[in-house]
């Protein structure tokens, strides 16, 4: 049934990244870094972001998934692809798809916001409802597979996907060889993984750190404690941010991750409005998590050289969180 | 008491625009140029967006202002700067000012939005706030000037000034030599004579569009009877474009622009959210102004390499005019 269930028991290293970076190379954005004086300044570091707000589909998400569907060979690709996923994994794994004439099929909760299911529909992806269960999400989604013979590409705990987000990382440390730093945000772990293996390899000495909301804190637990905690009903802003880690995901953070640090979700709306007032850029809230993590944690970040990962900007703004308290 | 009265007098050309950009070089951002797959397959045609908005103080405003400072010897920058504007010209002179250790006055109505008045003062000027009518802003900012001998520095109207907006179409046309159009907002003026005097230098076959909103069209107006017409209360959400013409870029504007476009509110709104939403950058509503104008003139553009400037990214995120209709 889950025809990428094999590859998913190998940790991918060093090599699957460059191997991804070849297969995705000319289909994805080469995403800029930035920085911005004023931040720098007011917190006394030198922080460098990479804008993959900028990258296809609003998101890193498209590396993961270019990796996951290019990695095929056209026979299997033609069968098609399917996941369940309500954000940006689901609407890069459609174009991925897309790109090979494949067909993309999502299993959605019949609850999630119009915004998120016109956005899936806008990249060609056929969707699902199920109920918001995560019995009827599985239950649907392995009829679909089983109908279609799709290749299920999970959002996260899958070693293609991972060596895919870890191109993020490897432009990053090719562009920068000096960071003291590197922090992304975690959620399933895909971006971390990816960023830890990528970083380590190319920077031996640099630091990798996860940045979790508060509120949804189950790697920050599951990092400390080293036994797997899941993410029961978190309710954070950040809404990339909302899913447990998965075995593979798990392993790899709990050997190359340096720390977690984690976010009140004041600070994370702050550092959102920070980062659109002042680098003028739209990002989601997941992406601020890790500049809100840096605040809360001044003198830790005193005086470093920091590679922050903005993960994406894909972001309602019809509903916002910016009113004239902050 | 008007320092730069005299220079006013003369219409700058190419070469001055070349003088400016060796003064500010160094100071300024070269900022990018960006494009949208997306936009460009909606609207056939392909559009590259000079992004001033990453431009320091969040505006190309910042350009004008530092030749104007910088064109100056020492002991007549030690007098200091004033002007009258509540908008991004002031947080520009403010930091211009700043880099050569001098004062900045900066006259603002007492209603101005408390997020401008901020700003302003957060580059360092010094406010003083009169009445909202053009009488006791002209006596105010006379007093001042008496009192300090402080060097005027008119936000549009002054040969500096609008040479250092012309930097933005010299690096625009540096880096792209085979746009068939460039279009810039217009409320003074001051960046679309600038944009007019650098690109056709540049490339004489270009042709030069100003955007104006359809609420504030005195330089459609003035433009196209060729007399001018004074911009009376307008009402617009581009707050940035409220001025009328001076007798310099009104001048330049009629010699050198091929064409003023106008856009209704609702079109400058939908193009605002449609560059947040598929570019993934803040932009003011002023910037999305030429974009308007594009989508309500879409024949016309069809087919044709067209550069755009956007001027700038400071809104007040508290009060932006997305909901849930558009």
């Amino acid at each position: 049934m889950n025809k990428l269930i094999k590859a998913q028991e190998n940790i991918p290293g060093f090599e699957d990244i460059m191997d991804a970076y070849e297969r995705i190379k000319l289909l994805i954005n080469r995403t800029p870094i930035i920085s911005s004086a004023n931040l720098n300044k007011l917190l006394d570091a030198e922080l460098y972001f990479k804008c993959e707000n900028f990258q296809k589909v609003g998101a890193f998400k498209y590396r993961g998934a270019s990796n996951a569907v290019q990695s095929l060979n056209v026979k299997e690709q033609q069968k098609g692809f399917a996941t369940h996923s309500s954000g940006n994994h689901a609407a890069a794994l459609a174009l991925a798809a897309s790109k090979v004439n494949a067909k993309a099929y999502v299993v959605m909760p019949n609850n999630a916001p119009l915004v998120k299911k016109e956005a899936v529909k806008s990249y060609g992806a056929e969707i699902t409802y199920c109920e918001p269960t995560l019995e009827d999400r599985e239950n649907t989604l392995n009829q679909i597979i089983e109908k279609t013979g799709a290749n299920f590409v999970h959002p996260y705990n899958n070693p293609m996907v991972i060596a895919g987000q870890g191109t993020v990382a490897l432009e990053f440390c090719d562009e920068m060889d000096d960071l003291d730093i590197i922090i992304a945000p975690v959620g399933g772990g895909g971006l971390l993984s990816g960023t830890a293996i990528a970083s380590k390899y190319l920077n031996p000495k640099i630091q990798v750190f996860g940045a979790e909301p508060e509120m949804a804190n189950d790697a920050y637990k599951s990092f400390n404690s080293r036994i797997f905690v899941p993410s029961v009903s978190p309710k954070t802003i950040a809404d990339g941010l909302l899913s447990s880690l998965g075995d593979l995901t798990f392993k790899i953070i709990l050997s190359s991750v340096d720390k977690i640090f984690t976010a009140s979700e004041m600070s994370i709306i702050s550092a959102m409005r920070m980062i659109w007032e002042r680098m003028k850029i739209v990002v989601e809230p997941s992406s601020a998590v890790p500049l809100a993590a840096i605040f809360e944690n001044r003198s830790f970040f005193k005086g470093k050289k920091v590679g922050i990962i903005i993960s994406g900007g894909n972001v309602d703004l019809s509903n916002l969180p910016f009113n004239n308290s902050q």
